[in-house]
Protein backbone atom coordinates (compact mmCIF):
# COMPACT_ATOMS: atom_id res chain seq x y z
CA UNK A 1 0.00 0.00 0.00
CA UNK A 2 3.30 2.30 0.40
CA UNK A 3 2.59 3.12 -3.27
CA UNK A 4 -0.64 4.59 -2.54
CA UNK A 5 -0.35 6.28 -0.03
CA UNK A 6 2.95 8.00 -1.86
CA UNK A 7 0.76 8.87 -5.01
CA UNK A 8 -2.14 10.65 -2.29
CA UNK A 9 0.67 12.35 -1.25
CA UNK A 10 1.27 13.63 -4.60
CA UNK A 11 -1.59 14.78 -5.28
CA UNK A 12 -2.43 16.51 -2.47
CA UNK A 13 0.87 18.18 -2.31
CA UNK A 14 0.01 19.35 -6.26
CA UNK A 15 -3.68 20.43 -4.88
CA UNK A 16 -2.36 23.03 -2.61
CA UNK A 17 -0.02 24.02 -5.55
CA UNK A 18 -2.84 24.21 -8.08
CA UNK A 19 -4.86 26.21 -4.81
CA UNK A 20 -1.90 29.02 -4.69
CA UNK A 21 -1.56 29.14 -8.58
CA UNK A 22 -5.67 30.11 -8.61
CA UNK A 23 -5.63 32.50 -5.68
CA UNK A 24 -2.53 34.48 -7.71
CA UNK A 25 -4.54 33.96 -11.46
CA UNK A 26 -7.69 35.49 -9.55
CA UNK A 27 -5.66 38.47 -7.89
CA UNK A 28 -4.17 39.30 -11.38
CA UNK A 29 -7.36 38.70 -12.77
CA UNK A 30 -5.44 36.40 -15.22
CA UNK A 31 -7.48 33.87 -17.33
CA UNK A 32 -5.60 30.24 -17.37
CA UNK A 33 -5.96 28.20 -20.30
CA UNK A 34 -4.49 24.79 -19.65
CA UNK A 35 -4.16 23.05 -23.48
CA UNK A 36 -3.79 19.16 -23.69
CA UNK A 37 -3.12 16.95 -26.87
CA UNK A 38 -1.03 13.95 -28.33
CA UNK A 39 2.65 15.28 -29.75
CA UNK A 40 1.73 16.39 -33.45
CA UNK A 41 -1.82 17.74 -32.40
CA UNK A 42 -1.42 21.30 -33.28
CA UNK A 43 -1.04 23.10 -30.28
CA UNK A 44 1.94 25.30 -30.96
CA UNK A 45 0.28 26.40 -34.26
CA UNK A 46 -2.97 26.74 -33.13
CA UNK A 47 -1.58 29.50 -30.37
CA UNK A 48 0.69 31.43 -32.80
CA UNK A 49 -2.45 31.64 -35.29
CA UNK A 50 -4.04 33.06 -32.04
CA UNK A 51 -1.99 35.28 -31.05
CA UNK A 52 -1.60 36.75 -35.13
CA UNK A 53 -5.56 37.04 -34.93
CA UNK A 54 -5.81 38.76 -31.27
CA UNK A 55 -3.19 41.31 -31.57
CA UNK A 56 -1.40 43.06 -28.49
CA UNK A 57 0.84 40.31 -27.54
CA UNK A 58 1.31 42.20 -24.00
CA UNK A 59 -2.51 40.45 -22.95
CA UNK A 60 -0.94 37.05 -22.91
CA UNK A 61 1.41 34.57 -21.55
CA UNK A 62 2.28 31.17 -22.36
CA UNK A 63 4.28 28.31 -20.38
CA UNK A 64 5.93 25.75 -23.23
CA UNK A 65 5.61 22.03 -21.24
CA UNK A 66 8.37 20.01 -23.40
CA UNK A 67 10.01 16.86 -22.11
CA UNK A 68 12.75 17.83 -24.16
CA UNK A 69 14.01 21.11 -26.42
CA UNK A 70 13.08 24.94 -26.03
CA UNK A 71 11.92 24.82 -29.86
CA UNK A 72 7.95 25.72 -29.14
CA UNK A 73 8.95 28.28 -27.17
CA UNK A 74 11.33 30.15 -29.68
CA UNK A 75 8.18 29.69 -31.92
CA UNK A 76 5.46 31.34 -29.23
CA UNK A 77 8.78 33.81 -28.56
CA UNK A 78 9.05 35.52 -32.14
CA UNK A 79 4.86 36.43 -32.12
CA UNK A 80 6.08 38.80 -29.28
CA UNK A 81 4.20 36.93 -26.37
CA UNK A 82 6.11 36.64 -23.06
CA UNK A 83 7.11 32.54 -22.40
CA UNK A 84 8.57 30.00 -20.43
CA UNK A 85 9.74 27.07 -21.08
CA UNK A 86 9.11 24.41 -18.57
CA UNK A 87 11.24 21.32 -19.56
CA UNK A 88 9.99 18.22 -17.14
CA UNK A 89 12.97 15.76 -18.39
CA UNK A 90 11.16 12.16 -18.39
CA UNK A 91 7.99 13.48 -17.07
CA UNK A 92 4.67 13.41 -18.67
CA UNK A 93 3.07 15.87 -17.16
CA UNK A 94 3.07 19.59 -15.72
CA UNK A 95 2.22 19.88 -12.55
CA UNK A 96 1.69 23.07 -10.19
CA UNK A 97 4.74 23.70 -8.47
CA UNK A 98 6.53 23.92 -11.37
CA UNK A 99 3.38 26.14 -12.71
CA UNK A 100 3.84 28.01 -9.87
CA UNK A 101 8.03 28.73 -10.30
CA UNK A 102 6.89 29.15 -13.92
CA UNK A 103 5.49 32.96 -12.35
CA UNK A 104 8.70 33.61 -10.83
CA UNK A 105 9.88 37.24 -12.68
CA UNK A 106 6.79 37.82 -14.61
CA UNK A 107 4.40 40.55 -13.59
CA UNK A 108 1.32 39.43 -14.96
CA UNK A 109 0.11 43.22 -14.56
CA UNK A 110 -0.61 43.16 -18.17
CA UNK A 111 -1.56 39.90 -18.72
CA UNK A 112 -5.55 38.73 -19.31
CA UNK A 113 -4.97 34.88 -20.56
CA UNK A 114 -2.26 32.41 -19.47
CA UNK A 115 -1.94 29.54 -22.29
CA UNK A 116 -0.47 26.69 -20.35
CA UNK A 117 0.90 24.33 -23.31
CA UNK A 118 0.72 20.86 -21.84
CA UNK A 119 3.43 18.35 -22.46
CA UNK A 120 1.81 16.07 -25.53
CA UNK A 121 0.32 13.59 -24.28
CA UNK A 122 -3.56 12.57 -23.70
CA UNK A 123 -3.24 10.56 -20.73
CA UNK A 124 -1.44 11.91 -17.88
CA UNK A 125 -1.71 15.53 -18.05
CA UNK A 126 -5.51 15.09 -17.49
CA UNK A 127 -5.16 14.21 -14.33
CA UNK A 128 -3.34 16.96 -12.62
CA UNK A 129 -5.47 19.82 -11.77
CA UNK A 130 -2.45 23.12 -12.06
CA UNK A 131 -5.17 25.99 -10.90
CA UNK A 132 -6.30 26.41 -14.32
CA UNK A 133 -9.64 28.26 -14.88
CA UNK A 134 -10.39 25.13 -17.95
CA UNK A 135 -8.75 22.22 -19.35
CA UNK A 136 -9.28 22.35 -23.31
CA UNK A 137 -8.66 18.59 -25.76
CA UNK A 138 -6.61 19.51 -28.94
CA UNK A 139 -6.93 16.91 -30.88
CA UNK A 140 -6.15 16.51 -34.83
CA UNK A 141 -8.35 15.05 -37.49
CA UNK A 142 -5.07 12.53 -38.39
CA UNK A 143 -5.65 10.85 -34.73
CA UNK A 144 -9.19 9.32 -35.13
CA UNK A 145 -12.64 9.56 -34.23
CA UNK A 146 -12.38 6.90 -31.88
CA UNK A 147 -10.30 8.48 -29.32
CA UNK A 148 -12.73 10.27 -27.02
CA UNK A 149 -13.95 6.82 -26.14
CA UNK A 150 -9.93 5.56 -26.38
CA UNK A 151 -8.82 8.11 -23.79
CA UNK A 152 -12.30 9.69 -21.92
CA UNK A 153 -10.63 11.42 -18.94
CA UNK A 154 -9.06 14.64 -20.80
CA UNK A 155 -12.44 14.87 -23.13
CA UNK A 156 -14.25 14.52 -19.67
CA UNK A 157 -12.62 17.02 -17.51
CA UNK A 158 -12.52 19.92 -20.42
CA UNK A 159 -14.46 22.98 -20.96
CA UNK A 160 -13.48 22.88 -24.91
CA UNK A 161 -12.50 20.64 -27.46
CA UNK A 162 -10.27 22.22 -30.16
CA UNK A 163 -10.82 19.17 -33.66
CA UNK A 164 -7.31 20.41 -36.04
CA UNK A 165 -5.97 19.98 -38.94
CA UNK A 166 -10.01 19.30 -40.84
CA UNK A 167 -8.13 20.78 -43.74
CA UNK A 168 -7.01 16.97 -44.23
CA UNK A 169 -10.64 15.30 -43.75
CA UNK A 170 -10.64 14.40 -47.60
CA UNK A 171 -7.58 12.52 -47.11
CA UNK A 172 -8.63 10.61 -44.22
CA UNK A 173 -10.92 8.11 -42.74
CA UNK A 174 -12.19 9.97 -40.15
CA UNK A 175 -16.24 10.25 -39.65
CA UNK A 176 -17.03 14.19 -38.17
CA UNK A 177 -20.74 12.60 -37.04
CA UNK A 178 -19.08 9.83 -35.32
CA UNK A 179 -16.66 11.75 -33.74
CA UNK A 180 -19.47 14.15 -32.40
CA UNK A 181 -21.22 11.50 -31.46
CA UNK A 182 -18.53 9.99 -29.68
CA UNK A 183 -16.85 12.84 -27.79
CA UNK A 184 -21.10 14.13 -26.81
CA UNK A 185 -20.68 9.92 -25.29
CA UNK A 186 -18.06 10.96 -22.59
CA UNK A 187 -19.00 14.48 -22.14
CA UNK A 188 -22.55 15.51 -23.37
CA UNK A 189 -22.05 19.10 -22.49
CA UNK A 190 -18.63 20.03 -24.09
CA UNK A 191 -18.49 22.37 -27.24
CA UNK A 192 -16.48 21.43 -30.26
CA UNK A 193 -14.60 24.03 -32.49
CA UNK A 194 -13.33 22.68 -35.95
CA UNK A 195 -10.55 24.08 -37.01
CA UNK A 196 -7.27 24.58 -39.80
CA UNK A 197 -4.61 26.33 -39.33
CA UNK A 198 -4.04 26.03 -43.01
CA UNK A 199 -7.16 27.59 -44.15
CA UNK A 200 -7.91 29.70 -40.95
CA UNK A 201 -11.34 27.68 -40.56
CA UNK A 202 -12.36 27.92 -37.23
CA UNK A 203 -10.06 29.76 -35.49
CA UNK A 204 -12.22 33.20 -35.19
CA UNK A 205 -14.96 30.75 -33.44
CA UNK A 206 -11.74 29.44 -31.24
CA UNK A 207 -10.68 33.55 -30.32
CA UNK A 208 -14.79 34.23 -29.73
CA UNK A 209 -14.97 31.53 -27.23
CA UNK A 210 -11.44 32.59 -25.02
CA UNK A 211 -13.06 36.22 -25.39
CA UNK A 212 -16.26 34.96 -23.70
CA UNK A 213 -14.49 33.03 -21.59
CA UNK A 214 -12.32 36.23 -20.69
CA UNK A 215 -15.46 37.91 -19.82
CA UNK A 216 -17.21 35.55 -17.67
CA UNK A 217 -14.31 36.60 -15.23
CA UNK A 218 -15.00 39.61 -14.70
CA UNK B 1 13.50 11.42 -0.19
CA UNK B 2 10.39 9.22 -0.05
CA UNK B 3 9.19 9.96 -3.27
CA UNK B 4 12.61 8.98 -5.11
CA UNK B 5 12.54 5.74 -2.96
CA UNK B 6 9.34 4.68 -4.28
CA UNK B 7 9.88 5.03 -7.86
CA UNK B 8 13.38 3.29 -7.33
CA UNK B 9 11.84 0.10 -5.77
CA UNK B 10 9.00 0.67 -8.76
CA UNK B 11 11.27 0.03 -11.44
CA UNK B 12 12.47 -2.50 -9.56
CA UNK B 13 9.90 -4.97 -9.00
CA UNK B 14 8.88 -3.92 -12.87
CA UNK B 15 12.89 -5.08 -14.01
CA UNK B 16 12.08 -8.72 -12.15
CA UNK B 17 8.69 -9.24 -14.04
CA UNK B 18 10.98 -7.98 -17.41
CA UNK B 19 13.40 -10.94 -16.65
CA UNK B 20 10.55 -13.52 -15.68
CA UNK B 21 8.65 -12.30 -19.33
CA UNK B 22 12.28 -12.51 -21.16
CA UNK B 23 13.22 -16.27 -19.31
CA UNK B 24 9.42 -17.51 -21.03
CA UNK B 25 9.97 -15.98 -24.22
CA UNK B 26 13.07 -17.37 -24.75
CA UNK B 27 11.91 -20.98 -23.28
CA UNK B 28 9.26 -20.50 -25.96
CA UNK B 29 11.48 -19.31 -28.76
CA UNK B 30 9.14 -15.86 -29.15
CA UNK B 31 10.49 -12.40 -30.41
CA UNK B 32 8.87 -9.61 -28.53
CA UNK B 33 8.35 -6.42 -29.91
CA UNK B 34 7.03 -3.41 -28.23
CA UNK B 35 5.06 -0.68 -30.25
CA UNK B 36 5.31 2.68 -28.52
CA UNK B 37 3.41 5.65 -30.56
CA UNK B 38 1.19 8.72 -30.06
CA UNK B 39 -2.80 8.01 -30.23
CA UNK B 40 -3.38 8.07 -33.71
CA UNK B 41 -0.05 7.15 -35.14
CA UNK B 42 -1.23 4.05 -37.04
CA UNK B 43 -0.42 1.36 -34.79
CA UNK B 44 -3.72 -0.86 -34.42
CA UNK B 45 -3.83 -0.25 -38.90
CA UNK B 46 -0.09 -1.57 -39.39
CA UNK B 47 -0.96 -4.76 -37.45
CA UNK B 48 -3.86 -5.37 -39.16
CA UNK B 49 -1.62 -5.21 -41.98
CA UNK B 50 1.03 -7.09 -40.96
CA UNK B 51 -0.99 -10.06 -40.35
CA UNK B 52 -2.85 -9.79 -44.00
CA UNK B 53 0.77 -9.66 -45.22
CA UNK B 54 1.89 -12.50 -42.94
CA UNK B 55 -0.44 -15.26 -43.33
CA UNK B 56 -0.50 -17.98 -40.84
CA UNK B 57 -2.67 -15.91 -37.56
CA UNK B 58 -1.09 -18.97 -35.20
CA UNK B 59 2.27 -17.87 -35.72
CA UNK B 60 1.15 -14.74 -33.91
CA UNK B 61 0.48 -13.05 -30.12
CA UNK B 62 -0.70 -9.65 -29.24
CA UNK B 63 -0.83 -7.67 -26.38
CA UNK B 64 -3.26 -4.73 -27.02
CA UNK B 65 -2.62 -1.78 -24.42
CA UNK B 66 -5.68 0.71 -23.71
CA UNK B 67 -6.81 3.24 -20.82
CA UNK B 68 -10.10 2.55 -21.64
CA UNK B 69 -12.25 0.45 -24.43
CA UNK B 70 -11.27 -2.93 -25.97
CA UNK B 71 -12.07 -1.64 -29.78
CA UNK B 72 -8.77 -2.62 -30.69
CA UNK B 73 -8.31 -5.65 -29.47
CA UNK B 74 -11.98 -6.57 -31.84
CA UNK B 75 -9.82 -5.60 -34.76
CA UNK B 76 -7.18 -7.70 -34.31
CA UNK B 77 -9.15 -10.57 -33.16
CA UNK B 78 -10.73 -10.27 -36.46
CA UNK B 79 -7.38 -11.05 -38.48
CA UNK B 80 -7.28 -14.20 -36.94
CA UNK B 81 -5.01 -13.71 -34.45
CA UNK B 82 -4.72 -14.19 -30.60
CA UNK B 83 -5.37 -11.11 -28.69
CA UNK B 84 -5.12 -10.10 -24.89
CA UNK B 85 -6.88 -6.42 -23.92
CA UNK B 86 -4.44 -4.82 -21.38
CA UNK B 87 -7.31 -2.25 -19.88
CA UNK B 88 -4.67 -0.04 -17.54
CA UNK B 89 -7.40 2.35 -16.08
CA UNK B 90 -5.74 6.08 -16.08
CA UNK B 91 -2.09 4.31 -16.43
CA UNK B 92 -0.11 5.66 -19.03
CA UNK B 93 2.16 2.40 -20.13
CA UNK B 94 1.98 -0.99 -19.80
CA UNK B 95 4.42 -2.28 -17.14
CA UNK B 96 6.04 -5.78 -16.84
CA UNK B 97 3.46 -7.56 -14.03
CA UNK B 98 0.68 -6.31 -16.14
CA UNK B 99 2.53 -8.55 -19.75
CA UNK B 100 3.32 -11.29 -17.30
CA UNK B 101 -0.32 -11.95 -16.01
CA UNK B 102 -1.97 -11.43 -19.99
CA UNK B 103 0.27 -14.67 -20.84
CA UNK B 104 -1.74 -16.73 -18.25
CA UNK B 105 -3.83 -19.36 -20.37
CA UNK B 106 -1.77 -18.91 -23.50
CA UNK B 107 0.52 -22.03 -24.25
CA UNK B 108 2.58 -20.12 -26.73
CA UNK B 109 3.51 -23.28 -28.67
CA UNK B 110 2.99 -22.28 -32.02
CA UNK B 111 4.07 -18.20 -31.51
CA UNK B 112 6.65 -16.79 -33.28
CA UNK B 113 6.17 -13.28 -32.78
CA UNK B 114 4.76 -10.95 -29.84
CA UNK B 115 3.40 -7.75 -30.55
CA UNK B 116 3.03 -5.52 -27.81
CA UNK B 117 0.73 -2.34 -28.86
CA UNK B 118 1.64 -0.07 -25.70
CA UNK B 119 -1.17 2.54 -24.99
CA UNK B 120 -0.90 5.68 -27.16
CA UNK B 121 1.60 7.66 -25.54
CA UNK B 122 5.45 9.00 -26.86
CA UNK B 123 6.58 9.22 -23.02
CA UNK B 124 6.07 7.30 -20.44
CA UNK B 125 5.97 3.75 -22.28
CA UNK B 126 9.63 4.47 -23.06
CA UNK B 127 11.41 3.96 -19.54
CA UNK B 128 9.94 0.59 -19.16
CA UNK B 129 11.57 -2.71 -19.81
CA UNK B 130 8.84 -5.35 -20.43
CA UNK B 131 10.81 -8.03 -21.40
CA UNK B 132 10.88 -7.19 -24.83
CA UNK B 133 13.33 -7.87 -27.64
CA UNK B 134 12.98 -4.48 -29.22
CA UNK B 135 10.90 -1.43 -28.67
CA UNK B 136 9.67 0.22 -32.14
CA UNK B 137 8.45 3.82 -32.45
CA UNK B 138 5.62 4.34 -34.37
CA UNK B 139 5.04 8.21 -35.37
CA UNK B 140 2.90 9.30 -38.30
CA UNK B 141 4.25 12.11 -40.35
CA UNK B 142 0.79 14.01 -39.42
CA UNK B 143 3.02 14.28 -35.76
CA UNK B 144 5.69 16.61 -37.48
CA UNK B 145 9.48 15.96 -38.29
CA UNK B 146 10.69 17.29 -35.27
CA UNK B 147 9.53 14.69 -32.75
CA UNK B 148 12.47 12.97 -32.52
CA UNK B 149 14.15 16.11 -31.05
CA UNK B 150 11.21 16.60 -28.47
CA UNK B 151 10.13 12.86 -27.41
CA UNK B 152 13.91 11.14 -27.50
CA UNK B 153 14.01 8.72 -24.89
CA UNK B 154 11.63 6.57 -27.08
CA UNK B 155 13.63 6.91 -30.32
CA UNK B 156 16.60 6.28 -28.39
CA UNK B 157 15.52 3.36 -26.96
CA UNK B 158 14.20 1.73 -30.23
CA UNK B 159 15.73 -0.59 -32.37
CA UNK B 160 13.32 0.59 -35.35
CA UNK B 161 11.53 3.39 -36.29
CA UNK B 162 8.78 2.98 -38.59
CA UNK B 163 7.48 6.20 -39.84
CA UNK B 164 3.23 5.95 -41.14
CA UNK B 165 0.51 7.99 -42.90
CA UNK B 166 3.42 9.39 -45.69
CA UNK B 167 0.40 9.01 -48.43
CA UNK B 168 -0.28 12.63 -46.13
CA UNK B 169 3.04 14.20 -47.00
CA UNK B 170 1.55 16.28 -50.31
CA UNK B 171 -0.70 17.94 -47.97
CA UNK B 172 1.65 18.48 -44.69
CA UNK B 173 4.76 20.80 -43.96
CA UNK B 174 7.03 17.08 -43.44
CA UNK B 175 10.38 17.50 -44.36
CA UNK B 176 11.27 13.90 -44.99
CA UNK B 177 15.26 14.82 -44.54
CA UNK B 178 14.94 16.89 -41.78
CA UNK B 179 13.17 13.78 -39.89
CA UNK B 180 15.75 11.30 -41.41
CA UNK B 181 18.80 13.59 -39.72
CA UNK B 182 16.40 13.93 -36.49
CA UNK B 183 15.97 10.42 -36.33
CA UNK B 184 20.07 10.52 -36.33
CA UNK B 185 20.83 13.04 -34.08
CA UNK B 186 19.56 10.94 -31.61
CA UNK B 187 19.79 7.60 -32.82
CA UNK B 188 22.22 7.14 -35.22
CA UNK B 189 22.58 3.69 -36.02
CA UNK B 190 18.57 3.09 -36.35
CA UNK B 191 16.62 2.37 -39.38
CA UNK B 192 13.97 4.18 -40.54
CA UNK B 193 11.24 2.43 -42.59
CA UNK B 194 8.65 5.22 -44.13
CA UNK B 195 5.04 3.09 -44.51
CA UNK B 196 1.44 3.94 -45.91
CA UNK B 197 -1.16 1.48 -44.84
CA UNK B 198 -3.65 3.06 -47.70
CA UNK B 199 -1.18 2.17 -50.75
CA UNK B 200 1.18 -0.35 -48.63
CA UNK B 201 3.95 1.23 -49.55
CA UNK B 202 7.07 -0.21 -46.95
CA UNK B 203 4.88 -2.73 -45.48
CA UNK B 204 7.16 -5.76 -47.43
CA UNK B 205 9.63 -3.74 -46.02
CA UNK B 206 8.59 -4.31 -42.02
CA UNK B 207 7.73 -7.66 -42.73
CA UNK B 208 11.18 -8.15 -44.07
CA UNK B 209 12.07 -6.19 -40.62
CA UNK B 210 10.46 -8.76 -38.14
CA UNK B 211 11.37 -11.89 -40.31
CA UNK B 212 14.96 -11.10 -40.11
CA UNK B 213 15.09 -10.52 -36.35
CA UNK B 214 13.08 -13.50 -35.93
CA UNK B 215 15.64 -15.65 -37.88
CA UNK B 216 18.65 -13.59 -35.23
CA UNK B 217 16.85 -15.53 -32.55
CA UNK B 218 17.66 -18.80 -33.56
Amino acid sequence: MAEIKVVEQIMKANDAWAERNRALLAEKNVLALNLIGSPGSGKTTLLEKTFQAMGQPERFFVMEGDVATSCDAERIGQCGVDVVQITTGNSCHIDAHLIHKAFEGFSLDTCEVLFVENVGNLVCPAEFDIGEHAKITILSTAEGHEKPLKYPLVFEESELVVLTKIDLLPYLDFDLDVFRANVAKVNPKVPIIETSTKTGEGVADWVEWIQNRRSQMA
